[in-house]
């Protein structure tokens, strides 16, 4: 398992399959966070485009190959695409996890699809009531993974519960966090605050054994209060796209400013200024609750973005989340 | 009514009374958006402590005061505290715009305490079935107005439509915007995204008459594509407490690293550096859909902001915002 391929679908993603295969050849050079062997890489996608487009990069330096005639694009509706494209590029990345010819799935293409094909291809682990998308922020050099990012607009509050257990052992296989701190997010810190699902998540969170630390607000994501931050998949995604949009037009502004105050920043600084705010280090979000690992890339991701993406494949897999969360789940009290 | 009293909870805020009446100072002498004759503010609070403070702080310009016994403290219970406390500077206040002696409340206390004094004290405006409260932010040099932000944190369709109608006629009557373009905060720019609330929102909202343009995402209220931007007050809630700390935060990095980098800023560029990001500009919070002006600013606002947020109760009060919101949702679609 530990050795296992990770499938890519070269055909996702607003710059593909340019993007995703220098991607592919960043990862393998050791340009991304983890340094990863081409031969554990299954490059899914149409054959003949990704093998001319290789060339026009450098080469192929040893990359596994699957033939996928279809693509199913950006705006497609996902349900409809994946029922009308069985020859798909994700598609097939699914299949291969669930043939277990591979262990993850990589796609930067259409959100939609790839939750959908994952969860219906690889069905949920036993116990998992909803997959949840986490995203892990690391603005603050301590990492917070926030889940739902949007695969539950519309969660009950034991799928909030199971977003905490979730996330802890996330955060304990793939982050390194010992015993990670658990908020649910709230307009208070108090008890008693929120809707009446929030109450309850919170009666729930507070029993299952989880290191719980009560509710937390929205400035609290920057505070490093706690290390999970469960949240509805609703308002996930207003904040993941709030805070991706504010942290360029703010950086924006504050590059402008410098430059009307007649201050000559270096290329040096100026690239210190933007890993400061760089989000591509993150890789990707992640299915969590499906049978198998699955890294969701966003459709602008450059080289490197998708080169993280692939190492956070690697490491997802090699940890053994997706068997560490069947466990985790069946005895959530004891997941430390 | 254009000439009324603005009523200043003094005891309310943090470092209240001396933040509030520097506040009340600063506002008469003109270091907020708008000059304002002091015999127009009405000084809500302890007297005595009042008068002491006014004369620490330089002299009484000529306000006019009330006396309150009792102050309700930022940890209270907001319904408790209001039976427990009849003579409280916050009640008091809202007593007067009641009793037509004033038409504006401004209140930097318990958040909790201003809106239930004012939604019960004053009663909805006839034809809104819930207050909400908006924020304007102009960050982009374009005011964007939010709301709900934090009043009603689950709503109904018809609030949300209301929200988005509320929001056009005080954008118009106080912000100079002709025809305020109205979008539903959600997960994807489709007509058929997001849970049923908001799918049903959805459809008032475009049957309105008002200047809708759809859903709008995360990332679009620093994009400029909507003048107003409709949410529950629960997202709204956890947006602003995100955007207030992420500002901080963010900056604090940025400037960071620019001193890590030997970048040696002068101070006038620090200070255009951090008016960038400066949140007090804007005023206060809103409380729109009762009989009367509402103004509820943060509990840690300086001088400056509170002598903003008593310039922003002039001016709605001084335009008739209350008396617009009556007319508008008597005919929405004529309210242009």
């Amino acid at each position: 398992m530990s050795a296992s391929l990770i499938a890519l679908d070269v055909m996702g993603g607003d710059d593909a399959p340019r993007a995703t295969l220098a991607g592919a050849l960043a990862a393998v050079s050791g340009k991304g966070t983890l340094r990863v062997p081409p031969a554990r890489l299954l490059l899914v996608g149409d054959q003949p485009r990704m093998e001319a487009m290789l060339r026009e990069l450098g080469g192929d330096p040893g990359f596994q190959f699957q033939h996928a005639a279809q693509v199913i694009e950006m705006g497609e509706s996902p349900a409809q695409a994946l029922r009308a494209k069985p020859d798909s590029s994700i598609g097939r990345c699914v299949q291969a996890v669930r043939e277990k010819r591979a262990s993850a799935v990589v796609g930067m293409g259409n959100t939609g699809a790839c939750v959908g094909a994952a969860t219906l291809g690889l069905g949920t682990i036993p116990g998992v009531r909803r997959p949840g998308i986490a995203v892990t922020l690391n603005l603050t050099g301590q990492p917070v993974t926030i889940l739902d990012m949007g695969a539950n607009i519309a969660p009950k509050a034991d799928h909030l519960l199971q977003y905490g257990a979730m996330g802890s052992v996330y955060a304990q296989s793939c982050l390194g966090q010992a015993r990670p701190r658990v908020g649910l997010l709230n307009v208070g810190e108090e008890k008693g605050k929120g809707t009446d699902l929030l109450k309850e998540a919170h009666e729930l969170l507070a029993a299952s054994g989880l290191e719980f630390v009560g509710n937390v607000e929205g400035g609290d994501i920057f505070r490093g209060v706690c290390d999970i931050v469960v949240t509805d998949g609703f308002t996930g995604n207003v904040i993941l796209k709030l805070l991706e949009q504010f942290a360029s037009f703010l950086t924006a502004k504050i590059l402008g400013e410098l430059k009307k105050s007649g201050v000559d920043l270096t290329g040096a600084t100026l690239g210190n200024l933007k890993a400061v705010i760089d989000y591509k280090s993150y890789g990707g979000a992640l299915l969590l609750g499906v049978n198998g690992v699955v890294i969701i890339g966003h459709g602008r991701s450059d080289e490197k973005a998708i080169a993280n993406a692939i190492g956070q494949a690697v490491r997802a897999a090699d940890a053994g989340v997706t068997e560490h969360i069947g466990r985790g789940l069946a005895a959530p009290s004891r997941s430390s």
